[in-house]
């Protein structure tokens, strides 16, 4: 068996792509890898890969190329760019898997170049991924793949090898669309990733043992994989270990709201997390693992002058972290949706997908049905499914506000969602019954 | 004439209560004056005013005591609480000027307890003040009275003493009238301070001359009175002098968000704003400056990585900085407007209070009126002068929220201001005709 299968290229062995690249060598091929950084590439031989000084060398011969850098600009770098570039050594009719993240516009810009290079007959996968490095060494990521047919074919085993069997999203609309696909899940990554931060950092003013509020907290409907995933390191001393460092979700982030102001599409939440990744980046802390953000959240704590909080018990004062968390979650669901509805995505499939990802909350799990029939233009809304009142998930997060203003505690988040929520509820019209929380979503526009 | 007029207690001789204080002194009043810093009250006696030990020695036998400390907490200890509390002191049917900044409910609220404890006869103003200290100390405040009309007519020749006769408003509506007023005008002194710690920050990071840019903006319809009050300070070595600490702009602002909250009122602009100075005085910078809030938008320069920013000319990155202050401006005069629309106060006194206060801007002296016609509910808005299109200003303003994401540099306002705009045009109906900025007002209901 391992005799026929084929030799890959893999170009980028970062904290996703080393455990990508690995996990392939584990699954029995061979497979060539190549890196920037001289260290990562003796990592890679001792377990078990090939290592080559350039692109070209790494692709020569080789059917099938996987590309994990961290940036278009990268991509467009080690595919095309200088004399050791990828593409030209590529033979005829090679797959590309582009698994980076990078805007829509660029891996569409990049099969306009592979034309105007003569290089059509490259098989191009636009082919994102999402799952953190623990998953890319597991095989189990998920991937949302966006391509001709043809090219989706061809690269099919090679996807099956790097996701969930549950997780491998072929994404409709061809190249491009798979990066779309991740851009909306990234809008639940970059807003959850930062929440998590916020919450911990709210917690710790109201003068929570972190560790409790932590296990309460995923134990709520304010759960979510970022928060799972993400606590136990912004509770190290040192934040460790640097599993994805601020500037990935910084990047990530850019590319939602550089995207969505194109299109004209507001993103309020998630512009509001740009804003405190850039301030995060601004102190130096870039290269830092992004849970470490929790850093800027807690340092004023005593620091502030006298302060006086209102919530006297232990369970009051969780209450409120969980209630915070959820009026995030359910402003986050609402503008992933909201702008995957915009870009015509298959919302189902968006649904699916992100509930089973790194953007999952229990928030999304509750109230994503009900945003979709909201903003979907055709098809039947009745019969969803709908979650708590709007009324009760702004109560318990305008008490989560309160406290915070009362501690002197910054909550972006959590402030920026209970206005959003206050802004849908100005255009609801006044002769409407009590909403249901997923008509937030409406406030993107109907 | 001096000896006719009659003898005044002052407490609180703050930043601002010092000057009103001493300018009555050159007027010719006899000035009781009471603080908690014994050092200013000998500087008080040195500019020809009288000390008192405790609030009550100092209202003893005065008709007139005007209180002017910073906090609600402050009034009521010095006005009600503890045995030597100013209010028992007072004779019968003396007047009160509460010039503090505080809500609406609490001023309403001391006007309760004076009849609880069998003080009806007093009579109450509620007057907080806009200008600052110099125009404190010159006597040419901004004063927002609301009184009932005895209160009014008793103390006038007080109000008159400490304002500018252009601008002493007396505001319908009684007591906590007064207090509204202010806290509308707030919204644009939050927003408007911190804006130009935001411009400031801006155009270091595109490597402007700050100077330069400091009189450009000036020149421009970017301008407003806290930009040119604040820049002066924020391009100071040591953000000299301290002319208001940023704990006092976080009070009023923390009064705006916690009534519209209790109002269910949305404040995006002021809430993002508010954020900031949490994390200001979170960085242990409470009593500094206001415009020393430019460290947090500059610090990171040169330390988020390699950037590049598109702009090349003086002229274009220039324009991005006015165009960042106009579009933030646009805003946070939709947001003082719509407020003061929900709180029932007459629009045209707002309006003109506002642009001739510390509130003032050029672009709310621009879209004011149309803003205002779109906001009331009955009366005419056609035949009002309309400002730019939406689209101009929003494109101006995304110009600069993209130049600064290249830049990695932070722009709370402006990125928020951004998405608000977008919010509006998501709800504008699809036949309107290209809206004007004024427009964006309706974001916040209708």
């Amino acid at each position: 068996m391992a005799s026929s299968k084929p030799d890959i290229a893999f170009i980028g062995l970062g904290a996703m792509g080393f455990g990508m690249a690995t996990n392939l060598v584990k699954q029995g091929y061979k497979v060539t890898g190549f890196d920037v950084w001289a260290p990562t590439l003796e990592r890679f031989k001792a377990e078990g890969g090939l290592a080559a000084t350039t692109p070209a060398e790494a692709v020569k011969g080789k059917d099938y190329c996987v590309c994990m850098v961290a940036t278009a600009q990268q991509a467009q770098a080690v595919l095309l760019e200088g004399e050791n570039a990828a593409v030209p050594a590529l033979p005829q009719g090679a797959a590309v898997l582009l698994c980076s993240t990078v805007p829509c516009s660029y891996v569409q810009d990049l099969e306009r170049q592979l034309a105007s290079a003569g290089r059509s007959d490259i098989q191009l996968v636009d082919a994102p991924v999402s799952g953190g490095a623990y998953r890319a060494a597991d095989g189990t990521l998920s991937i949302m793949a966006g391509a001709p047919d043809a090219a989706i074919e061809k690269s099919r085993f090679l996807l099956q090898e790097m996701s969930d069997p549950t997780k491998l999203y072929i994404v409709a609309g061809g190249i491009g669309a798979g990066s779309n696909m991740k851009m909306v899940h990234q809008v639940l990554a970059a807003n959850q990733i930062l929440a998590t931060s916020e919450a911990l950092g709210f917690a710790a003013h109201l003068g929570l043992d972190l560790q409790k509020a932590t296990a309460t907290v995923i134990a709520s409907q304010g759960k979510s994989w970022m928060f799972e995933h993400r606590s136990p390191r912004s509770l190290h001393p040192e934040f460790q270990p640097i599993a994805s460092a601020i500037t990935i979700i910084l990047k990530d982030t850019g590319i939602i709201t550089a995207e969505a102001r194109k299109a004209g599409f507001p993103t309020p939440m998630t512009s509001a997390a740009e804003q405190v990744y850039f301030t995060g980046v601004g102190r130096g802390y870039g290269a830092d693992d992004d849970s470490s953000l929790v850093r800027l959240y807690w340092e004023g704590k005593g620091k502030v002058g006298p302060v006086a909080g209102k919530t006297q018990t232990e369970e009051e004062k969780l209450a409120l972290v969980v209630g915070l968390l959820k009026g995030i979650h359910l402003c986050s669901a609402g503008e992933c949706i909201a702008f995957a509805a915009r870009l015509g995505l298959d919302l189902d499939q968006v649904f699916e997908l992100c509930i089973n990802a790194a953007g999952g909350s229990a928030m999304l799990e509750a109230v994503g049905p009900e945003m979709m029939s909201l903003v979907k233009t055709t098809g039947a809304a009745s019969g969803v499914p709908a979650g708590d009142s709007l009324d009760k998930v702004v109560g318990e997060l305008q008490d989560a506000v309160d406290e915070a203003q009362r501690l002197k505690a910054p909550i972006f988040l959590g402030s920026q969602a209970l206005n959003l929520t206050r802004l849908a509820m100005a255009h609801r019209p006044r002769t409407a019954a009590a909403a249901t929380s997923g008509t937030v979503v409406k406030v993107w526009g109907s």
